[in-house]
């Protein structure tokens, strides 16, 4: 299990000039990509401020050693599968080694530095990538108050099913249509039926809405048959990043019985590209947010004392909406909402202990989303359909525009930060597509 | 598009032996799989009578050329993408060739049996595996009898959904846990409630069922974003074999609302091993039976006469039950059912069609399960839930025993086979897995 240790120290600074007050990336974060340099092949990287590290480059260079060498063998590729696997120790072996190399203060500066043509590439310049091969997509359904906003229109008095508290809900989404931030989205033809019509029409779906997700991206995993205990389920999370579970809502109200979504979610998923180890994370873990007064004990193997105690994490999520009208009066980005992950009723060793209880195998670069992660009043809601109380209301944007759905051309821009009284705030990179 | 041609001649018959009047496996099938031979890796293989045509060793051997050749590198590795990729052409090159090559009275025969050491194996000898690397698998709900069976304690006047007639109704499943026939399931634990309690309870669920399938093994599939037409759907179908969709109803009943099955389902999958081929069934297709007076006419995007006329498959498929009691009296498998593939409501390239509608991408070794194939009466209900009605009736076996659901130690065996006058009949192999 990571824990806070000089990585995370704030005294800490770079060598690399633009990791100062980034935003995202200063020396304490540190998150793993893969990502292609200009007229380069798909890498490995680690994005400090403005600059990537090439792990590759790294291994040429003879920088690392032992259990960090060995750990950035598994990163350099097109993929981080194979770091995925190794679990906890190599990872933050690694991360070590990248702090210390990237230090101003370090005592490798004079090695390293000189080097940083070779070391380093503007990220502007380069291409992002999945972090990994996606195994398989699990979408889950923790956020409580997207759950609670979702059934208000099936029984208002009853709006959560009665398993919503003893059960962490998900499905099996789909993996093949997951893609990188700024891989623009096509507005997906399905199947709809107003109530009023007797039968349903096929086109471009209407409601299309985003969802702010949190992304968990899976480390060992486990052996067909072999459920993860909760106790050590944490273990089994490399890191997290942003998930936009976009959603045609028409197609979806009309094929989801009895079996669950489907084509309303399979047209594509945008996910960030950059994965914040949960090393990275450790300052920001917090206690679970206690149940409210009359919610039912999590049965046994949901249970565990030190997930409670420290399995949570404090993390700001915003969802912003670009449009054409936006663009042409030079504003920015209207925000559409801020929630934070202690809205999410279930811990992410809660998700995998129940993921895996019935013998169910995970596998390193298996990614969980989730669900949508709503606050409690409209200022937190984080899609649309919640906003517009299913088109019921409409949204007005800094530009004069109205929206209830997206309309060609928008793109929705996620965030996600964490910050703490005497830490260095991290960032997660964006989550961002348009519709095409 | 696969035609009828000299491979299914019925006067063809093999040199080697086992394959004339064998139930499955006669010249006139040969179909793909993975199998390991006594201490051999993993490699592509042909089924022909008892024994497994050694796809490697035909290359070293040099009997492949041209198209067949390609076809037979890209089907001699571990698994069948490469050549599920290729589409069409190269299959049938393949076949063809195999077919010469294996005949009692082609110009090869002389060239080919003086190797047989060393292109045929023993299959009795040999370990069988999955035949691809699933991308993703994809459940339908296609058998129109399970879904009512289904739906009748819902809503006995209304036991079918109102969208089920519209739209072919899936949701994904979980790819990591298809195991192949013969690997051992474990019943899985989960949470369950009983209507009468007030809080669910944790263990070993009660309910354990099987689900009687097809499975569709997908060819080359399609880019995100580009919707496969209906009357190009079947070309992406590789071929089929038997699914058996093992599921927990008992955590099925209580985990499934709002968002489906998922924990019910994913704890383990079997699938047969070999692969039948398009080309193999071609003698077998039929015209899709006529929908009930009053039934609506798919969707545009649905409908081809081409499909209609020729897009359904004529196949008898079983389910039979073995267990200890019938073991210890020297008795056979009991039969549980029989049903057929024309009990299908929506024929394969609707599957593919409307899968795609919304631009999700399929790909080579992706696999769909129909849906269970249940006959329109109890003899041909494809499921204990259905046969026992939830547990209300109890099923006698020959052996004296009772069953409503498996018990530890059942063995469940599918077999599916195609007869038609004129034809040689062919068969799919087992589908068998025991409750460990």
């Amino acid at each position: 299990m990571s824990s806070i240790d000089e990585t995370h120290d704030p005294r800490r600074t770079s060598w690399v000039a633009s990791a100062q007050g980034h935003p995202e990336f200063p020396i304490q974060n540190l998150p793993l990509g893969v990502f292609s340099p200009p007229n380069g092949s798909p890498r490995g990287g680690v994005a400090i401020g403005d600059q990537i590290f090439d792990l590759q480059a790294g291994l040429e260079a003879g920088v690392f050693s032992g259990a960090a060498a060995a750990a950035a063998e598994a990163a350099a590729g097109a993929a981080l599968n194979r770091l995925m696997a190794l679990g906890g120790n190599p990872r933050i072996a690694l991360r070590r080694r990248l702090s210390e190399l990237l230090s101003a203060d370090g005592a490798e500066r004079r090695k390293v530095e000189p080097r940083a043509g070779q070391l380093l590439h503007n990220a502007a310049d380069c291409t992002l990538h999945l972090p990994a091969a996606i195994g398989s997509f699990t979408d889950f359904f923790a956020g409580i108050h997207h759950a609670r906003n979702g059934g208000m229109r099936r029984d208002p008095n009853n709006p959560l099913n009665p398993n919503y508290k003893y059960v962490p809900v998900a499905y099996h989404s789909r993996a093949s249509s997951v893609r990188p931030s700024g891989v623009p989205i096509r507005r997906p033809s399905g199947q709809r039926k107003a109530a009023e019509d007797d039968a349903p029409i096929f086109g471009a779906a209407q409601k299309l809405d985003y969802e702010l997700e949190l992304a968990v991206w899976i480390g060992p995993g486990n052996e067909l048959g072999q459920p993860i205990p909760i106790a050590e389920a944490g273990e089994h999370v490399f890191g997290l990043g942003l998930v936009n579970d976009w959603s045609a809502r028409d197609v979806q109200g009309w094929e989801s019985q009895p079996l669950g979504p489907f084509l309303a979610k399979n047209f594509g998923t945008t996910v960030s590209p950059w994965v914040i180890t949960t090393d990275a994370l450790a300052p920001f873990r917090i206690a679970q947010p206690p149940r409210p007064a009359g919610d039912p004990r999590p049965l046994s193997y949901l249970w565990d004392e030190t997930d409670q105690e420290t399995g949570a994490f404090d993390i700001t999520l915003e969802a912003m909406l670009m449009t054409e009208g936006l663009r042409a009066k030079g504003l920015p980005p209207h925000r559409m909402s801020a929630s934070n992950t202690t809205d999410l009723y279930w811990t992410l060793a809660q998700l995998i202990a129940h993921h895996t209880c019935g013998g169910c195998n995970l596998g390193p670069g298996d990614l969980f989303g989730t669900g949508t992660i709503s606050g409690p009043t409209l200022e937190g809601y984080g899609s649309l359909m919640e906003l517009s109380g299913d088109g019921q209301r409409q949204i007005t944007l800094g530009s004069g525009e109205t929206r209830t759905f997206l309309q060609d051309g928008d793109e929705v821009i996620f965030r996600a930060h964490c910050r703490k009284a005497g830490c260095v705030p991290i960032g997660f990179g964006e989550c961002r597509a348009r519709i095409a």
